[in-house]
């Protein structure tokens, strides 16, 4: 069974095409600009990236596109052979707990869902029309950011808000990325090759987060209501005083948008270093001396040991660590920064290792550390396609 | 030497008079309703409280008021027997790192600091200002409640926001209840009898704060640029996801102000409970089963915990876990909640010991548990009454 897994943004589609169960991936690529004069298509063909500039109005050309190109390229044969389409869908509410089947009442669900999740929703249900109405008779189905993290506890997922905003506005911790966490942590607990483990998950990418997953279920998430708590991430502040968005909002003379967009695009490691958003810029400056720079990853991984320790006590114990996402997966400086902070759990790591590490499954750890440390490079498309398949086999 | 120390409200004067070096309490009290038409003002005499009900139209007139009261009642033969007064001031900003003498200069930096803590420095001013042309010739000390916490580090101090705001608008974590914090762990510290000493307070009251104390010097603490970061209080929120500021002003149509009043006022206990910012009025209703009133504890007591872990890596270890404050010193029920979840750092605990203290200095942790556990009564007045004598011994 040939599955398509679709991450549909308002101007973007990124796609894999997986053969399933074997997990064979058999092309991948994205659309970029779609709706803009010059629209970009990228596709990787047995390992070499084909780039297409076009105008593509809409997602609908963007999907036509891609069906022609997956022809052409020899790919596939015929536009039959895709028996499933996966798509990631941000914000599932307290809607769906799994993976589901997409029909008219789901896409209804994630429509309403769309005021807890403004720029993302509407952007996949985007993707999922697109797709329900050029294929027909395949099976579509919705997988969720936050579907992983469903398993915390109300005196995790609520705030020390009013109840009223809970039981109103749905105000709660929901989480995201859970995809990710849930892919690095099954990879760990079979490596572990343990019953009933204890993983704490970090993905650091321009957008991070932080799990703590005690027996495969989330028990708890860095990121809130929406992807800004949490630790710093590239242009995100991560968690702060509240107090602070009115005493800015005064002293700028800012409405309350205004300081928030600041706090989504314009902080983290941007906002501290004064230079970059990426995690590569912000290690080239602390090379050079920069003390912004170093500050910028200090914070960030104070904060991220801070998660852990909280996790370690929340778990009670901890069996494997885990980095992934770009920057989990590529920069030792990160992780290094990070593994010096957990000392008094006997965390114990080869430095080389870590240094040679990037983008690889390896164990960075040493055979004498009380916790495993794993590098795992996720892969939220397979966790899609697996449960596209999964889905199919029942239905 | 016979010293005052003070904390001055906008319309409040809380007293305790010290014999110095000795810290025994000559008497205490507080004047209530200053500037209101039935002011209220209450001295301890022999153990005993008496009250009497007048107009008392300014600090001036309440701190004449104690002066004659003082007299009257025979705890001091005349007014200059009192040497010294310490002042309780809120926000000492970056500019103070201990407590100092106050002179005019001093004066114009906490007036200058108001900014910071715009319902606290001008009040404490008044105090400040009334005893200082009141009795002339005495020395008047400001005792900063974030002084204690000026030994933390920027890594830990800067958020995740722009460097621009820090360097600007000093945003930054300063922290409070130092004064408490720095008594507790000092009294923990000697108990402990142990030179490099690893030790977290716990400051559980209407306002509740967390400290990590390393060999006497705190290196972090739960509040941040405001009392409102940290855990769930009384009425205040403690941490959120500062994206909900922006989701619930447009879904109820209400200024930044208004929101945060709302997590400073009307969240925490009384939020969540929808009953009661009284941790005795939340503890009778779970008594009666009340779900939300369990949550309201179960949600801090959760984070409490978030925090120890948290403190536990940075201090690398844990000598002593102190609960202060009126919540901290009186309920068993919070104290057990936070405990149940510190299994994993080999924490135990004497269950019907912990029932039992109330307020009283107890040693609640049992033998073999690799933490002590003491209930420490807070004594903010005996800390600000030790730094006037010390400092005047100095002048």
């Amino acid at each position: 069974m040939k599955v398509l897994a679709i991450n549909a943004g308002s101007s973007s589609l990124k796609f894999m095409l997986l053969a399933m169960p074997s997990e064979e991936v058999l092309t991948s690529g994205i659309v970029e600009r779609i709706g803009s004069s010059v629209g970009i298509f990228t596709i990787k063909v047995k390992g070499v990236k084909l780039t297409k500039e076009a105008a593509i109005a809409t997602h609908k050309e963007a999907v036509e596109m891609l069906l022609v190109s997956l022809i052409e390229n020899k790919i596939i044969a015929k536009v039959e052979e895709i028996e499933g389409v996966g798509h990631r869908v941000v914000q599932g509410g307290e809607a769906f707990k799994t993976s589901v089947v997409i029909d008219d009442q789901v896409v209804k669900v994630i429509e309403d869902l769309s005021d807890l999740a403004p720029l993302h929703n509407p952007a996949n249900l985007i993707g999922i029309n697109t797709f329900r109405n050029l294929l027909k008779n395949v099976i579509n189905v919705a997988v969720f950011d936050n579907a992983f993290h469903s398993t915390m506890q109300p005196e995790t997922y609520l705030y020390g808000t009013p109840y009223q905003w809970y039981r109103q506005y749905k105000v709660r911790k929901y989480g995201f990325h859970g995809t990710s966490h849930q892919y690095v942590s099954q990879r760990a607990s079979q490596l572990l090759n343990k019953k009933n483990s204890k993983i704490i998950v970090c993905h650091l990418g321009n957008g991070a987060s932080i799990a703590a997953i005690k027996n495969g279920q989330s028990i708890d998430t860095s990121m809130g209501l929406t992807p800004l708590e949490g630790i710093p991430m590239g242009t995100r502040s991560g968690s702060i005083d509240a107090g602070i968005i009115e005493y800015i909002a005064n002293k700028e003379n800012l409405s309350i948008k205004a300081v928030t967009d600041i706090l989504n695009k314009k902080s983290g490691y941007l906002g501290i270093s004064e230079y970059s958003n990426d995690a590569r810029d912000i290690e080239a400056k602390i090379k050079q001396g920069d003390p912004l720079a170093k500050l910028a990853f200090d914070i960030q991984t104070k904060r991220i040991a801070d998660y852990i320790g909280a996790y370690y006590l929340q778990l009670g114990g901890l069996d494997a660590l885990c980095f992934t996402a770009g920057i989990g997966e590529n920069s030792a400086l990160i992780r290094k920064g990070v593994l010096n902070r957990l000392k008094v759990l006997k965390v114990k790591w080869d430095e080389d290792l870590n240094s040679q590490t990037r983008g690889q499954e390896t164990l960075i750890s040493t055979p004498d550390s009380k916790v495993k440390v794993w590098v795992i490079p996720t892969n939220e498309e397979v966790m899609i396609a697996r449960d596209v398949y999964s889905l199919a086999q029942k239905s």
